[in-house]
């Protein structure tokens, strides 16, 4: 009963070395990641017990992308295959103040062909004792939106709980149903909120600025809303320029606000996944602290992550309790 | 009025380096290929004048690979661009007994959206002399079916002389039209049959051999059933294994049969694309040069395009014609 | 109660690209191996249920070792970790007429200071049904000896199927036991001896001759005097030289002598492990074929191993299977 | 006759990865470059028809250059063809306090052997509208600087805007003709002057401070000696090391004085090339916008050209313009 | 009379490309290094004469240390070989607030066997001027401390200058005898003391702070006690975090204190080494410049290093003082 | 007195991996080569005492090339410095029938402006055994011809062996002398004739066939016509393809014909400097064996040699020794 569980599409990235544009070189690299997979491998790599559910292709790809799970030892017993390919994204990364740029190829992935029937939930969260989902999955298309919600209804009537990252990108949604709705309907059956002001707004229709007063504000009435909701979480960002950052955190937890210091990140790796690294540091921590140290458990793995190649974070529980305990300054470890 | 046209799918390749799988390395290269354009590529690389006509994706992607043709000194003007990504293919590459293996991820390619009115064949073929097709485009979707059609009527209206590589590969045709009757309609509009035994009883319904006999009663009955039809020629390969051919080729140009010896391939760099090095050197010998001199030219570009990596053929006629003289002993040019 | 067992040294291996010497680039690539871990990651990727029994390095390294056996989902449950080094062997691949060179850092690894305290083999063994041993786990130390014997012995209590590859490299026994006493004290607890006229000499104190007649006696003898020993399998190499094998097997399973053709390995990619791929091939043949088809299965197994970089064979069930089908010409698949 | 000519040397650039050295690795990198060319290419990103002029070796080293040129969608009509080798410079890139270094290998190269006779000026600029020249063409040898001369004289004659960027390197200059006399020759067929202080010192023989009251009245005399200019732009780099620069410019364009802010480039990837970034900036500028914008757009096209590796700037219109717009902080593009 | 002796162990380095993790990708790259060799190649870069002495392992591994050394041209003619392999060392470099973590394989290493009878010292240091080592040495095994002791010995009898770098690491120092009365007496035959006040205090037993104050305090006990040390040099790091530091130094030479300013080193590629690279900085700066320069020259040095890729220092002496100048801007060198 | 002395430029080759050609790939490798120090280095792997005479540039890439030389312990001080650029050579590697071609960068050299008074001969030469050259520094320019036969009629004077290898490359000799004049010239100064029919021909004005009947008659003509010469070993290439050749070597040594078997190199990696193995297995073999040994040496030298990337033959004595010893099997070392 100590499963975490995430859902979602497993997308191949492939991109050029450093700073390379793809029009400058044919030797380029490839990682797997999509937005949940991310939070899975993290949380796993804090120690997590996790399962993975997704449709992957009946391809050497496909094998190549459950091998990747496998290296980290997620449980991939309940991902399906299907004759199509799996989705791929190609990233060329920025510097300064060149933006790094993503071009997506999965409209027509092995993802977007799931629907309901071919996941059985009952099984798949025998173990469960949280699930996570994102914005991502209901904007695909319809099946992976009903999967979903399947899998919620589910996890809500055992218990579980569920974070909710309610990420809304406007590119995709293509299928014909509308964000708002149907972000609200799966946000009913949810208990953490990982998101800002920007996805507040979009879900409440009201116009918060970015203050903390209007944080706490924006939060109570998301929390009123939609009262299965427990606890708002913010992750910051500045960005000087695409290659240095800065982080910090904030929440509401429906008693109290708490703000985190901003970390510093002078020279970035990759900064792909970072959001994901917050959103597995917070799963992790409030199964292992209180509600602040959660938090900034949560903003010191997302700093950390902007360290690492390719989507997932690497570090283990100890790398980030480091950065907690203060230690920032990477003294070398024989 | 020098122009060669070719029409077809723009792919991305992906592989990685040497025999290695992908589940063994991220370390991976692209080329840009595809059959049409392997031999537009190759012919350009011989001296011809080659415009290329496709739909490419709109995106760093898509710009990469029209950089890529423009490198080769293609006629660019006439490509569309589409909102959808563009088509790939992974390959891992065998040795030995161990078969390459490609998985396609282009169901829903940049290149599948084209249909007649994106292609304005008459500004298009103003110069043109050759149009070169293959099998591959009709059997993608109705519209890059119908486009093809709709250039293959004009080219032969303007008395242009038409090769047709009508390779059938049944992993695709999933539109729903038959591809037996498909390639004969536009068989019809075709001059020159580049493909053997396998291709023409598909077409004729018959079961011939690959004995030489039966390859010239095939080729008659082909030109009776397809009067267009002029000339028909046929690349053997022989295979020891992954590592290792033998090419030679024979031709039935309505009057005689003349047969070359085989060329031995002892260290096969990448087969991929050899075809289509054939299908060019071809197209290119036989403006230049009788029928069987333009079939030796097509083997010896065929032989010589398995020692460069990617899908196009690097060769200039020079390097070709060194082959044809006798000289495959490959000595050193200082 | 369907599980392969295999127990063994974990090492990594570092090489340079191609056929470089270190001298020549400072670029290397790593791999795992290790002649026991190599059969169990080849009978995982024929579809077993495997479990590796191993020491492996507390550090990044050895998480690194972990990582790579969980890819191909063994089961790495029962692997202990040490504060030693991971072994290591550096490894410059030859070519034609220079042989390939390996120098090893093994001598006081993670593995050499296993102790029988230090696996709990009732447990390690409750699903079990077969065992492989090489003799290279009794010749590190007298840990590695005496909890090799420990398992074998429980092995056998059990009525598990135990094989042996009782490899005798004079190069390591530096412990201060007498290889032929110890190997002769734990074949005792085999029933299938992979090993050829050398090994069987060695043991008997003999010298047959490689001959097909010899061979046989040679068998008779090593049963009459090992008698739970029931079938020798034996491999035969023939080197033209470092890039050009052939390989061929027999057989004596107590009834008939049998023996497969040769398979021309035209173009090595990468030699090492290909007896381990024999190996894996037998135990995994053995356990759905009869004992000539086993047999062939892992003549085929080996020679599609020599087209794999890296120790471990990535051929699943169906890839060798095509060889055995006849199909060696390396036709590519689409 | 909207084309705008750059005429100049084409170099090969080699350099080892990343901050490496050569005594370190022996794998580089090669891309061409050249500050004419350069320039050129950038123009073509951003939309322009650019011709280049120059002369290339005859080999296989000279076609790759070709085919570089021609990926950019350059007019290369007009390149000649030389029995010498391509100049070739090899570059180590420094870090912090350390410089990076180069060493040329251009002084026999195939461009140092042009001769007015071998370009055809009255084709080559038929559809001339601007000619960009810098003073590394007359540096190199008479034959270079008369070929440049001819041109400048039928370019002003058809009244072309002709940009100078009149570098003078000292470690060039080795023919025998006097630095300051050619160059005041050449410029009196010039309309823009891209140079500072240093340039017009040099040229004056004055010792203006860098000031921007200096600047002005520098400017001011500048025009009065050389008529023909009627506009002159200087970039005004300040160095906190080899990784860290600030890049602002400043104009008298002849009635007004114009300044911009520093674009702060905290984490440099290549700073070869950003001078021609800004030329070419410049001249893409001033044909779409008024002269403060063009330089806005000329520093924001420095600024970017240090985050692409190799000489060339790769930025389109788009990406500049999001820099002038104030979009410094490198969000992602999806 | 003017050779520089050092005397340690050489060991490999190998780590992933950029900041990548082991378990990230299997492509890699080795250097050698040791924190005595360090020393030695920097001072040859610097000019010096250069001889070290050491225990190699004899294959393949070791006869490309040797070679690596001998790129430098230091004398390895007092190189012994060993049948046991090199030290290897594995490097992950982290990056801002991630820290970079070794781990070692050279417990039973080729040096670990050195006893006093393997080397030759009053041949080995015939010509010697100037002897270095570090508290490593002693610290790995009773033989490398006896046999750098008779070293010591003899040096000092022959009146060379004697340089100590005692740093203490706990994770060595297994053999059984006590640090703090090792390096005590192999300091009682040293003149020069390189370390901080961590060295000092666990020498004395004392509690000194870090402030300039406590230093010379410190210092001067230091030498009272052992009065064979005529200065002491203390190198300080500020680390902001793993990618940027700022070096200074300090000194007391019996008369005076001095101190240095800040260098300040924005984007770090590589600190391994960089102790080492202020110790040969020293020593150079001791033999040429007054106390206060050699200083200035040691943090110069030790900043460069960091700007280089692998161990060792690659600045010359013209490198190093262009910092010294005041040039510390990185511009370009043509 | 035991000094091998080698003479000639240094060039360093770039060229791309594998079978790459420069236009499908921006990576590179380097190497440094040249006949003469090709030569000399593998004397040295052989265990000889080599002394490498040449003029290097005075750039960072000379440093480069120095320290490539150092690392094979060759004695480099004898070598001056120039402030023109090292020599490059462009090398594409072919496969099968295709050629590989090189493209030189050569003319204006280092190395091309030695002349006499910039080497000290009689320093050079004052612990000389052996002199050995090629007929490529007396084809460069009039200076290093004169420096050659300064050196050669020293050599002579001495008593050293003087082993000539007068390749004739018609590309070359540009400077206005008569090949044949000045072979003629420097063969009467030398004791040993490395080279075949074509070689004899060119300077007898003969025209011998390739008959081993032939060869002793044309032998005996020119030891005859040039009584210096002891001597004559011919080395014999059968060349299949590119990447399969055959190698054996006859020899006429005034008293008796022998001849080798051929050895087959079934799988070349790199033909480049084989010649020059053949000449240092000779050199080597010379003064350590007999007449016939010394060419079976030699020619195992050389086909060995097709196995290294490089220039350079990386074999030592044993290597070549297992060989000559009929295993050619390529075992693998452990």
């Amino acid at each position: 009963m100590n499963q975490i569980i995430t859902f979602g599409e497993v997308l191949m990235r492939i991109s050029p070395l450093g700073n390379r544009k793809f029009v400058q070189s044919n030797s380029v690299e490839f990682y797997f990641g999509g937005t949940e997979v991310n939070v899975g491998i993290s949380i796993a790599n804090f120690g997590g017990n996790v399962k993975h559910i997704s449709c992957i292709s009946n391809d050497f790809i496909g094998d190549t992308a459950i091998s990747y799970l496998n290296k980290f030892d997620l449980d991939t017993s309940a991902i399906v295959r299907s004759g199509r390919p799996l989705g791929v994204y190609f990233l060329e990364v920025g510097a300064v103040m060149r933006a790094s740029s993503i071009s997506y190829n999965r409209s027509h992935s092995s993802f977007s062909e799931i629907v309901p029937s071919m996941v059985n939930w009952e099984k798949s969260l025998e173990n469960g004792k949280w699930f996570h989902w994102t914005g991502i999955t209901p904007a695909l298309n319809k099946g992976s939106k009903d999967t979903l919600l399947e899998g919620l209804k589910l996890a809500r009537k055992q218990g579980m709980t569920v974070s909710a990252d309610p990420t809304y990108r406007s590119g995709l949604w293509k299928y014909g149903e509308d964000a708002k709705e149907v972000l609200s309907e799966l946000i009913n059956y949810s208990t953490i909120f990982i998101g800002g002001i920007n996805e507040i707004n979009e879900l409440l229709g009201t116009d918060f600025s970015y203050s903390n007063e209007d944080f706490i504000e924006a939060s109570k009435q998301l929390i009123e809303k939609f009262p299965s909701i427990e606890k708002v979480f913010d992750k910051i960002r500045t960005s000087i320029n695409s290659s240095w950052h800065k982080i910090r955190a904030r929440m509401w937890n429906g008693k109290e606000f708490k703000e985190t210091q901003d970390l510093d990140i002078t020279h970035i790796v990759d900064r792909i996944g970072t959001g994901d690294a917050f959103a597995a540091g917070l799963i992790h921590g409030l199964q292992n602290f209180d509600d602040f140290k959660a938090m900034q458990f949560a903003s010191a793995a997302c700093a950390i992550k902007h360290t690492y190649l390719g989507d997932v974070n690497y570090a283990n529980e100890k790398d980030v309790m480091t950065i907690l305990d203060g230690n920032t300054t990477g003294r070398l470890n024989r």
